[in-house]
């Protein structure tokens, strides 16, 4: 297999704008990503979109806005993890040899959605979803158990979503440019307890775009190309095998495989951006990524380790919370993040010097699975 | 890279059946696959799902139905050409040497989609489509300019549906069983001049299956593997580039490429499954797919050569129009027929000593494009 690279990466707006059509928001990412990358566009020779709730063909509606066609086009939807997979995917095709660039668009316009304003809905034989197990009550019932296990506080759940509206404030693109402290997050909107709503990410519109290359391509364009070590994908397995509510079982089986075929120590990652879509989840996170042992997480949040100035930062972007998550762009945005940090080019949310950064997201349910996908992607500078 | 084999094939029973979800549609054509192909469930390695309107992680909430679980999934989308695009996916893998054994699930509950009862709705910014460009009034457009050009009647579009259920009335898995008259065809409910209902394909429930391996790991199952000779994916170009109505640029285009990947000539394929939503289109499927040449079409129809006993057979399963048409579903299910025939298993419906087939799948469309994506399959024992 060959190695393969970051070579350009680019995003629209995120926010609320039902007026922006599915083509609108991915040409303004995917001209992004062009334009960085510093290549013609006809130089691309296959492209995946990832889409969740967009019309068809979401490749080829986004593509042809940017003067791309004639190309291998698919989309690809994993929920949640659909832009990671949509990466994942390309990242074979130039592995193996197939194609030496090709672009991934993940985009979502969640205000003109089916479930714009409302719960995502259960699949109509999705017995726990039936019965109430929406996406806030699974996340809430995992903040229950970490206050139990680990002596974790609604504080404590509060203040992760003060840390990414922190890294938030100062991203040009995100949804939520505002701070808020741990009052402020605590007494905003009940949600399911203990998660108040300061504490859920919101409803958002946007696209996200990078460009993937091989070693020789990337040497015509860049003398910065950001090396991806590793890109794995794993799906999720049975609630009922499920052993730990604290852990989700494919976040850490993903963590451990993408560590092993990168060949690095989770220790000298310098920079991590995962899916934050209920502040709680994120403790668990730090334990499934190695970031610190088991019953450690909120240790590694109070230490301020995972914070703006930390030893690894998680989500300088301002993640789902603060950045926004339109749900299939949001794993090929955070890959952009990476990339960008390692690049020294994040601007004022620059983690300083990151040479080795960590791009997860999870995502989706069915009755009787703990979670659809977990895909993460390590890179390099 | 490595060749490439069908192990196995299965499909779901097509027709309106809301009452089954897609985990209860899925299952069927996986389990039949997975028995088909007389491999233990556990073995696959990699499963992709597809999907237009279904749930979100189709292929998960497919796989944990037949106790597949913990491997990489993602699900495709690519309007009708959406199954036959993830078998593309497969196909790479295993030819690249990722994986050695996977599964292809294609699903559709159109009966409970938003779509259900109702033509595709345009995207917002699809001007043409607002308008009243429907998917019946394109292909309409293409059956008058085949009046004009081919010296086609509306007795060749009538005897197009005439032929398929000539095929889906041998087929236990299609949704209409009846054979019709060149009359009964032409009497039917008008749609869009020249086209009737009869020459429109269903809203159709369904699920396909097929499972694709290594060389070395189909000699451990079977004598009789079913080899890829070739897998071609491509998207449209735009509209206004389109030099004539009678032809698909897309699909002649992945015609030749699939040709020249196989090292066949289209003179020695024994029977074509095509994409024939509408029945006009089949007529210039037959010419880009160099079944004859340009502008005898309307001659091959009449020869026979297309129907039940031919030298070519198209659509021996019945097709979209009789066999029904769940989106994502009959790109996957179109391969599993050829493979059928060229074991010599297809039952009543069997082409005699078939060696060569292709499968096509055509689908989509977005503001200012000819279509969105054709995808072909050459298959040979």
């Amino acid at each position: 297999m060959r190695d393969v690279f970051v070579l350009g990466v680019g995003q629209s707006q995120f926010g609320k704008m039902p007026d922006r059509s599915i083509g609108s928001l991915g040409r303004e990412a995917a001209l992004a990503a062009i334009t960085d990358a510093g290549i013609p566009a006809r130089e691309i020779e296959v492209a995946y979109g990832s889409r969740l709730y967009a019309d068809m063909i979401t490749a080829q509606t986004v593509l042809k806005e940017v003067g791309i066609t004639r190309i291998e086009m698919m989309s690809i939807e994993n929920a949640c993890a659909g832009g990671a997979s949509a990466v994942r995917a390309l990242w074979k095709d130039i592995a193996a040899g197939f194609y030496d660039v090709g672009i991934v668009v993940g985009v979502e316009s969640m205000t003109t959605s089916p479930v714009a304003g409302k719960l995502i809905p259960p699949a109509k034989d999705d017995l726990e979803g039936q019965l109430g197990s929406a996406m806030p009550v699974t996340f809430a019932l995992m903040a229950n158990r970490l206050m139990e296990t680990h002596g974790a506080t609604p504080e404590d759940f509060a203040q992760v979503s003060v840390k990414s509206h922190d890294f938030g404030a100062l991203n040009p693109k995100a949804q939520y440019r505002k701070r808020f402290t741990v009052e402020e997050v605590l007494a905003s909107r009940p949600v399911v307890d203990p998660i108040t709503l300061l504490q859920c990410c919101p409803n958002t519109d946007g696209a996200a775009a990078v460009i993937l290359c091989s070693e020789s391509y990337a040497r015509r364009y860049t003398r910065q190309p950001i090396r991806i070590m590793a890109s794995v994908l794993q799906s999720g397995d049975y609630f009922h095998r499920k052993a730990d509510l604290t852990s989700f079982e494919v976040g850490a089986r993903t963590a451990a495989k993408a560590y092993e075929m990168a060949g690095v120590d989770p220790r000298d990652i310098d920079l991590v951006e995962i899916h934050d879509a209920f502040t709680a989840e994120e403790l668990v996170h730090y334990e499934d990524l190695q970031l610190c042992a088991r019953g450690d997480a909120v240790g590694l949040l109070r230490s301020g380790a995972t914070s703006l100035g930390g030893r690894v930062p998680v989500n300088p972007s301002g993640g789902l919370l603060s950045l926004g998550h339109p749900l299939s762009s949001s794993g090929v945005r955070n890959i952009g993040e990476i990339a960008l940090h390692l690049r020294g080019e994040a601007g004022e949310r620059q983690v300083p010097g990151a040479k080795l950064g960590l791009a997860q997201m999870l995502g989706g349910n069915a009755t009787g699975l703990e979670t659809g996908a977990c895909a993460i992607h390590i890179l390099s500078r």
